[in-house]
């Protein structure tokens, strides 16, 4: 195998910024010094060179109604590369009654074609022994270490408060990390009914119908369940203040809570829904919805303080054919928006470029602090001696307007159409190989690996410790009365 | 019919303290000014005059294992009486399956003995096509305009947040105002168990059983069904910084939400469920539990800034016997403590004597808040002529200990017990006829009369007002395609 | 002296709405009831009978450059009358070194024109041994309980923590209420010297030179001298959330702090500042400045929740050849705008008709809430035998456009120029005299008469309990040792 | 020079836990690996191999009356690497009218006898045209970047509010960091002389003077004044709640505070101050004071969350003889407690321990975070080749109990006495000395070095950016009127 040397290049990680050169052999980092030699080199002049970017919330080839979302691992992972994400983590969805080791086999059979690495989270969509059983499973034997949990999709994917406290509690045994889709189910489903009732049938009624007090109180709840059970918690998709807020009171208290909002609840905003163009809206309909100006302020800051923790896309590409499967019923229309491929230039553009984010704060949310709270940190994350060489060399000058038409993703459409983008990758590199260089793909089908995860992490153990700590503690009594009545 | 004045004393009520008589006849306020003159006369010398107390928390012969709580109307609205409490809000329980209609009859049925006035909440414990007919019954012929839905309870009176959205969005057609009992009873049940699987079965198991954060989650919730139903929401037995952070938290963005500490709460603390006396500890059981200090301040607080409206007992007297039932198992001992005699005198050391409360509020969160709220003002809680002479001539320097021994309620203890109070009744007056005379008692059984109230208060009124003005607006589109997939 | 009736309306009070007929004689309310005769009767039909407005903040005839302020006691009161607004308190502001006494007297000389009541707020502009001499008189024998602070106006009115500090603790013991005008005085010194240094001379300088940020910790910090002194605080004009926020947080605890949003600020936003009109901008100059939305909502909410007590004006009539004196400057703009006689029609429509605040909250804020906060209910804002008959018979269908053409007040503009307001006053009343017949105005120069106000409120009183209860506590010792060093 | 190798350790860092051999040599770290080979080895078996820990708050050889604090560089420096501490960070204090260049080189020959490296923080205490100039001095020829700004010590070194907001001004310009002490100075003199005057003159009476409301406002203050400045800010020993949560609500809003609690804040409590004994009391005397629990838990949850920074100790060692100088007047009581050699065993065994902290949370705390505000990392605060080898090899399991007697501390007591601690330094290197070996002691006086610091983080850059996009902007207007009046 031959070695690689990213050259002239500035580090940047999560808590670095320095001039060295990287030499990359046998797809991970071995060297990172001044003037390095290798059989192939990659000018990083003027360049960031920084991990590769981690999207911890996909949805590739995900099934619907018969057909699937319209990237597969294949496109999916091709479009996430040319915006230098370099790792997936997608979400096995396991039938009602399907055992959860049948669902990861089907999952794991979709990414033969898989052109840079992922992992998944299991979906816990029932509750039953089975179940309680095939989790110690996935999480020593699978290399899985987060449960996701839907609290809406009422009569599908929703669990309600029983079953996610003892999905928690098993998370809390196994040293796994529970995950949640927020948004109070029966709600949504009362208010979709009356909407549709009502006339509201289009795509601005998906919005009317969850609006931010049912996300934040299903936040607020899950966070309950996590602090009784003893297990740290994900939120995924945090749209809004609400939960935000709700994220930030349980962490004021030490609660061990993360919140992972989407660039595209970062920089879109509500009216798109009011677009007169039906498409125009259908194709922004995704759950939780946009929010107003107000809401993104308060993500923005969440990723300044601290108070949230990552930046993911939830990507889920339906095509505007799919979409329109919910014409006359915005119920029926599929959720989902792309964005895989523009969440890294869409973060610099209006985080950093702004002096929102710092550049370190940029690798954190995009790639580092992902790897630490799924644990892979540091085969993932880092550019660090022995690390995966997943590198993106950053050129904070190079620009361009998102655009379906030269988009790598396989729909029709980009939600963020239009705008113009300054910090885009000059190469990309997929554990070690070169798979983009500028507008040119040099992806490999196939290459791509799963990535293993172990469960206990430093927070999960220190978690459990104080728990212990904190223990109900019986009272020893004598003379205890007789019962009475 | 002979007149009554009440002589020598300063008025006090919610917003206004001044010296004058009032003259009493035919059970309501007939005059109030300088040197009245009438048939009877009470020395009110140095004495406040205040609406007497309303309590709008009580379960008088609450049934309990075939057996029921031991104070009935009779001992209950006496022990009141003898506290400045001239008037109670009782639940109506209906069995599983019964029409509200004919559990509101055996609620009436157990009246006849009454001594002081008293009205219903009615208890939504389930949900279906008859119970949503039956509301509409409730509130327009039978004066209730409150309905309460138990949160906690799970297998017995709980409701789950589908039934509870319908129950409150019922509730904002009729005008009346949703009552909860905020604890999640998911966890509840769940932590029970698992409590009592590991050995943890006495009465401290029952605080442990529900903490703080259960509370809050619980009011959270509730709270976001209330604003997304469109209708005001009383919270019951408010009793920890987590549920009144909560309602704080909505009022802060113009919701209308109200609080209602007990006088247990605020005066007592979880220790007492570490007694070594099981009995000590049993009695003092009740939902949610004793919290610690902190929790008091912010129920405190809560009053002194209109966070929090009012202040109730839930008085429910179970035995000393009764409450043995659970000896081995905490779940078991029925949930209640007493408090109506002990409401007044208590709030008052704690409350005015320290300075926390002045007197003007002290009578608005003993009374006439309350009336306001259950829409029953000026009839109840107020000084005014044409009011109902529901009246207590309080004389802040009387004291006593509280003790078992001497009090009217029927139960065998006191969890006052030992407690110096100083403010004191010296007359009570129930519609007019004086029931109470410092330590004499003078009740009347049946004299208690049966007060009706309406729907459509001004606060109902003005949100649904409002949610109107933001509803969901449809946009109008042209060219929407045809479906698709 | 002739009797008056108002017959056939509903009165409408800040705790009740009643049909009945209100009868005045000798100034004062002598009956309230049903079927009344009088010597003059008012048709109330269709029509609000309510305690007329008090506009807490007012500045007449206030000096100016040698000049005054448009509007004086005849022309503002007048103004005040056609809008509903029955009193009004003016701040007596003592020049540099002036005795307290001596500007007393001279603001007493301006009002002999007044058509409407009157009291006044005294501000302390510095400190000094004569000062706290002569506070004392000014409460005990001139009937002013409350003093105003400045922490802006740096150089001129402003007080720094010290003085400030010194007063509070003097409002303490002679039981008077301190107020605050809460802006960060050097930092606006500072930022409107940059702002001018780099060109920034426009009206919208003065917005950019007091931020939200500056105002609320001017607000924090007067919180916390006034907790440390142990006297309850009024925060007047809050304006923004930041300020609102920490009202918020104070009450919390349990403290004693009222906020005055003005209706400019509830119904105005920052952008008039940008306004390519420099007059237009400049008119709307003000201090502190209009605010966004989100600010507005924020204000809204409080007047809803209680965090927030009332709604003031700061009428402070500059016309626009004064305003014109800060072309090239924005700093020389004389702050201020009218309001007085547009405040009841402008909260009515934007706040009663939109469903945000009832009728009676509506008379809470406009009038109750500052009598009682002030310390003379109920002779004013009430509707009560003996109470001062200032009344208006409000027709909630008539409407208008404000327009400066048609206006009482003598500035010639208006900030709320174009408005449409449904709500007006068909008749106002001034101590029992018809002053305002719908656009007919019979007001007569010199009816208004001087209004006393008692210090020790019960809120003074409870603080004061409270505060001695927790005081500090020396630690008793023995053997302490010989001093050191 | 010869190299050492710890060997059989597990390297624990802000991010990673792994295991590795550490060669040193020269100073730095030169490798990092699986069986590295060196002239000396260090057994590291069954131990934590972290970077040291850094102080960013110590004042050693303190100026007071004529004398100085106990513990000098050589001494203060001592301790430190006794309990793992590696580097500290002092404050030059200027004397009034003293230049700060001459102050600095006062601060620089104290130092020649460190036995570890350190750094100074520079105090503004004054403000004029001199000081605006030699801080560019202090910050480009200096390699000082943060300024210290007093806001209590009235008439000593505190400075008002214009003088602060210029000073920060000048930090923004400068790419430096503001610090702040705060507590109000202007409250706590006030306060001081109403306690002593009323005879509270013990040591509780410190406590008494400045209670949290205090410091919370002063920290709100100097965050406003460091927003409107465009700047980040520093907050040293971070007490209470109040303090905090201002803190919160700014990075809420996206500013960049770091909060900066100290051990003793963490882990002593205001009961001390109520001692009978005066010693006892007084030698806790440091400002802010102790608090209680409810602060504590406040402080412990703000590391878990990231809401505050990094852990320090304020060390200002007074013997008990300099204490008792204040016997009779608390004023007169030296400010200071000991901690330095405390820190990291005790903030082990509360935090780590306990479940509170993972071991990475310890070490950002203790080093890496404080590294990374002050811009030393990674020459600092890293275990990584090329940084500093200052190192410390973690024994978990050693114990000790704290005591005067044995400390390397100069004073005669120690504020832990009789703690149990479990968790201690087997090795401590200094730049790849080893100056500790358990209880052996090896330092070198001199050995020690000045760090320098360089301006301009990222987050300062991106903050600058940042303030310049929302920079006010000139409205550009036509047809300005002629100036008025």
């Amino acid at each position: 195998m031959s070695s690689t040397v990213i050259k002239g290049g500035t580090i940047v990680t999560a808590d670095l910024t320095y001039k060295a050169d990287v030499k990359v052999d046998g797809g991970v980092i071995v060297e990172i010094g001044p003037d390095l030699k290798g059989d192939m080199v990659l000018d990083a002049t003027g360049c960031y060179v920084m991990p590769g970017g981690i999207d911890p919330h996909v949805h590739l080839e995900m099934p619907f109604m018969g057909t699937y979302s319209a990237d597969d691992f294949e496109s999916g992972t091709r479009a996430g590369l040319a915006g230098g994400t370099t790792m997936v983590v997608d979400f096995c969805l396991p039938a009602p009654d399907q055992s959860l080791l049948d669902a990861l086999q089907m999952w794991h059979n979709k990414t033969s074609r898989a052109n840079a690495d992922y992992s998944f989270h299991m979906a816990i969509t029932g509750w039953n022994e089975r179940i309680f059983d095939e989790m110690k499973a996935i999480v020593e034997d699978k290399g899985i270490n987060t449960f996701k949990h839907f609290m809406a999709y009422k009569g599908a994917l929703m669990v309600n408060d029983d079953e996610m406290f003892a999905s928690f509690q098993r998370c809390a045994e196994l040293g796994a990390l529970p995950l949640v889709h927020a948004e109070n189910g029966d709600v949504v489903a009362s208010m979709t009914a009356k909407l549709l009732a009502e006339g509201n049938d289009g795509p601005e009624g998906h919005a009317y119908s969850r609006p931010p007090e049912v996300e934040g109180e299903a936040t607020n709840r899950a966070i309950m369940l996590a602090d009784m059970a003893g297990v740290p918690l994900y939120v995924v998709h945090t749209s809004c203040e609400q939960a935000h807020e709700a994220i930030r009171r349980a962490r004021q208290k030490g609660m061990r809570v993360y919140g992972e909002p989407l660039i595209q609840h970062l920089t879109l905003d509500e009216s798109e829904y009011f677009n007169k163009d039906w498409d125009h809206a259908a194709r922004r309909v995704m759950s939780p919805p946009f929010r107003n100006k107000q809401h993104q302020d308060s993500l923005w800051a969440g990723l300044q303080s601290g108070s949230l923790s990552c930046v993911a896309t939830d990507h889920c590409a339906f095509t505007t054919e799919q979409k329109r499967y919910g014409v006359g019923n915005f119920a029926k229309i599929p959720n989902g928006t792309g964005g895989l491929e523009d969440r890294m230039p869409m973060l610099w553009t209006y985080g950093v470029a702004t002096g929102r984010l710092t550049i370190n704060e940029f690798v954190a949310v995009t790639s580092t602090n992902i790897a630490k709270i799924l644990n892979m940190y540091p085969k993932k994350g880092a550019v660090l001696v022995g690390a995966d060489a997943d590198l993106v060399v950053w050129d904070p000058k190079r620009s361009k307007t998102i655009s379906a038409k030269s988009q790598q993703s396989a729909i029709d459409y980009n939600v963020f159409e239009g705008k113009q983008v300054t910090g885009l990758p000059r190469f990309t590199l997929s554990r070690g190989k070169v798979v983009i260089e500028e507008t040119t793909v040099k992806t490999e089908e196939g290459h791509g690996q799963f990535v293993s995860r172990e469960p206990f992490t430093a927070v999960n153990k220190a978690l459990s410790t104080w728990k212990e700590l904190v223990a109900p503690r019986k009272v020893e009594r004598s003379g205890i009365p007789a019962t009475g009545v």
